[in-house]
């Protein structure tokens, strides 16, 4: 690993020696032999413990995005990060009170004539403390060795000033899904000025409270502040690197909503002896609506379900046929007989929409589980949709089908007289969610971007269409007419979503690297 | 209530004086006038604050199966019982040392020709304290003045020694199932013996303590102690009354057997949106699998399900002719438009085999709920069976119908290599299991309990051939050679097995009653 992170060291001094001749010598003032990026990647060195402290106390402070307290918390310690490292910074709210403020600072850089904003968000999916493994906590972060799943301990060892191994990773909720977006693209901004290299364009940094339930208000404090958030691209710091390692400029996201289905049952819970055979069963019914939606190889039976998919461009086809295939080592890294899809790519199979069951209940199951009918049976479903598909439409298309099983759908508890009158009876509840985004790759931005962060890559880096997951991008294009592309930070494997998310500690410091070097963009 | 209750006891009155007109006066040593149901019922009225908080006490102790020392604590209250009623007693165990003892206790009456064993059970189904309504927990015993599903609140102005309304529940976990049975069985043979009443017969004491475990030793505790159990009859005090509140004999009960079930997905969660269409759900192969187990009437479509089910006689098919349909105030009472079973009565579906999945879980729902592809999804199901099944027969037809789907089957976490063979695999789990029991309605002793039973009931009392739940009776017939009926004690509204367990404080005065009369069999 070490011996692979120099020569990226040294391959990347070549290709900016190369494609930027000049600006070497521009900024060149205590340290004329290095290239910008080198002198970022020195100044990390000088100071990677004390950037780490301060992440350490970054993911310390829950940001479950339902925990209101905490997450303002999380907010204004951004805006001390940004305050520390000389950036006017203010919080964002929308035309509704009591939101969750999205933290927004901005460094105007005279003679600039390009304006890029940097993108992460501070709040992070639910936890249950008791799926993590023993030792891990979401909200303690710890070193660890390697992936729980994969047989990683805790590093007890590691006292703060130390060094730190890079290929550690640092575990707890949001350490991957997005704080590290934060941490980045606030240190790779501070990199650049503490080692006095000049800026070219006008910066913008836009952390959003909110991302994990769906940016309910991100379209209303972009419409409240669509001066302030003017810019030439916005450059979105999450989601994770390609499989295989390798760095990744993506070009769009996929939609997403999620449903939440109830199916009731007896209005007590009953004994399955005394009532079994006679009273429907709601896990029953659950199991069996669930079952009609989706055929043996994943492929979702809804009618129409697929009908809206915009197709790839050529030049998104040719992308999308260079990205290094990972299939043979997912399977294996995953426990993976047989993936989904028929024998379609994985890379085809990010590009159409999925219908996903994130979590089942219906009473208990394990030592917890009685021998009853349960009173009712839950279902959250996942619907990531791509460009063509529309929220309300897809959602619409699950509910046609929903109906067509004979079920009556209601959006709240149901009353005794609905209880007596249907036989089948849901209550589907929404969240709020948004469609899919795809920028064009022929964009000249676009393209200055992919030279950015290929500067900082040995290996060819990989150019995707559109990433499998989702943020509500749609809104920068809509909204703020901008243009935007994702430049993800973290390792794949980070768990984002789950119990044992983690990052690791090398890909902290390449994503430091990769948005300093799209800062240097003119 | 009040009316209905006075009635009961002037027919009861009327009833005993016919059907045992000698008894009365052999027995009558202080009070002339009265039958020994009256003496019984007039005993129990001038004590039952006092029954009342010793049974208070009883359900106080926790009693899960797996709550090893609780579980001893349970049989130490029952023992100190037993020896304040002069009831010798002891605890037995079985010939394997760490199983739960039942305690035993025997009154050998001079003169008697036939020795009546009366079984409860005082463990109880393990607990989910936070789907508890608010205010009840399983261990904290209160008083509430109806179901809480029917609005019932907590009497909360009840204090020990004050008039307990008999309309009242009293509610915490096993106050129905079983230490219902436990508290009417002791006290029913010591309002006799305070009441002076001559006893008849032999009388044994047998409280279980591993019933809602599937009964795993008792087997083995009959082994060892057969000759101390020998007895003409066992009368089991378990299970509701009829569900139109009548009394009730059974005269079997389904066996039972457990299964669970676990689908093995990735091996650590993944994001929905970048895995989704690639990586298999475990959470949809699950619906899918269960899905396939029933049709939309509830009936089992695993091939043989029904095969092995003995026909009613006609006697048995003539008990069930008379057996009150309650199903109209039944699906009105728990919220149900149409029952499954395709037309088939309430009853008749009883006396079939049954598929019912208690529960199910994959990942989270709700508020907790992350967009991600789960490891696993787990479920369990119950089997009830019926006279002819067979448990290890019928698990294999489940198996087999597994196989069919495509599943490899394993009893514990799959290693690696299975993973990367196996497309489709599932751990399953099969609880120690039981068959069905039946006993004849022709047996002269059976027709003396029912004749015994009917004495306290001013309604006919209903005759069942076998009850829905289940109880380990074949090992009655089997190691002990013994005739077994049931006579249960509580209202079937009682949440048995489920949150907000209860049972109505009339019914256990009436279940003293019952017990009272059943001990006075010739």
């Amino acid at each position: 690993m070490k011996f692979r992170y120099h020569l990226v060291i040294l391959l990347a001094f070549f290709i900016v020696g190369i494609s930027r001749p000049t600006q070497g010598q521009k900024t060149t003032v205590t340290a004329s032999a290095q290239t910008p990026l080198q002198r970022v990647q020195a100044y990390r060195k000088a100071h990677e413990t004390t950037l780490m402290n301060e992440y350490w106390q970054f993911l310390a402070i829950p940001n479950v995005s339902a925990d209101s307290v905490n997450i303002r918390r999380n907010a204004a310690f951004i805006l001390q990060m940004m305050q520390q490292r000389g950036i006017p910074a203010q919080l964002l709210d929308g035309t509704r009170p009591g939101i969750t403020p999205a933290v927004f600072g901005e460094v105007r850089v005279p003679g600039a004539t390009k304006t890029l904003t940097f993108y992460a968000h501070y709040d992070g999916q639910p936890v249950n403390p008791k799926q993590w493994a023993e030792g891990l906590e979401p909200f303690k972060p710890v070193f660890i060795t390697a992936p729980v799943e994969q047989g990683g301990t805790i590093v007890t060892t590691y006292k703060a000033g130390e060094f730190i191994d890079p290929s550690w990773r640092l575990a707890g909720r949001g350490s991957a899904d997005d704080k590290a977006g934060v941490m980045t693209i606030l240190n790779a901004y501070d990199a650049l000025v503490k080692s006095n290299i000049k800026l070219t364009a006008n910066l913008k940094f836009f952390f959003e409270g909110e991302e994990e339930v769906g940016s309910t208000h991100l379209g209303d404090i972009f419409q409240k502040h669509q001066d302030k958030l003017k810019s030439d691209l916005w450059i979105i710091a999450d989601g994770p690197r390609h499989v295989s390692g390798k760095k990744l400029v993506q070009f769009g996201v996929r939609g997403d909503v999620n449903l939440y289905l109830t199916v009731f049952g007896p209005k007590r819970p009953l004994h399955s002896g005394n009532y079994g055979n006679w009273a429907p069963n709601p896990a029953q019914r659950l199991v069996s609506l669930l079952a009609s939606m989706k055929d043996d190889e994943g492929r979702v039976l809804i009618e129409g379900f697929y009908d809206d998919v915009t197709p790839l461009t050529d030049r998104e086809k040719q992308a999308m046929a260079a990205v290094p295939n990972m299939e043979a080592a997912l399977k294996k890294e995953l426990g993976i007989a047989r993936p989904d899809g028929g024998g379609a790519s994985f890379m085809d199979l990010m590009m159409i929409p999925t219908l996903n069951i994130n979590g089942l209940q219906s009473a208990n199951v394990g030592a917890m589980a009685g021998n009853i009918i349960p009173t009712k049976a839950e279902a959250v479903l996942d619907l990531r949709m791509v460009r063509g598909n529309e929220v309300s439409r897809q959602i619409e298309r699950v509910k046609d089908h929903i109906r067509s099983r004979g079920y009556h759908i209601i959006d709240r508890e149901p009353t005794d007289a609905e209880r007596q009158q249907h036989p089948k009876l849901i209550m589907i509840k929404a969240a709020t969610g948004y469609n899919a985004q795809r920028t064009s790759m022929d964009l000249p931005i676009a393209q200055e971007v992919i030279k950015a962060v290929q500067t900082t890559s040995a290996d060819p880096i990989v150019l995707l269409p559109s990433a499998g997951g989702s943020l509500p991008l749609y809104l920068f294009e809509k909204v703020l007419k901008a243009n935007v592309v994702s430049v993800p930070v973290v390792n794949y494997d980070n768990n984002q979503h789950a119990e044992n998310e983690n990052v690791k500690v090398q890909y902290l410091w390449e994503g430091i690297d990769m948005m300093a070097a799209i800062m240097l963009i003119r």
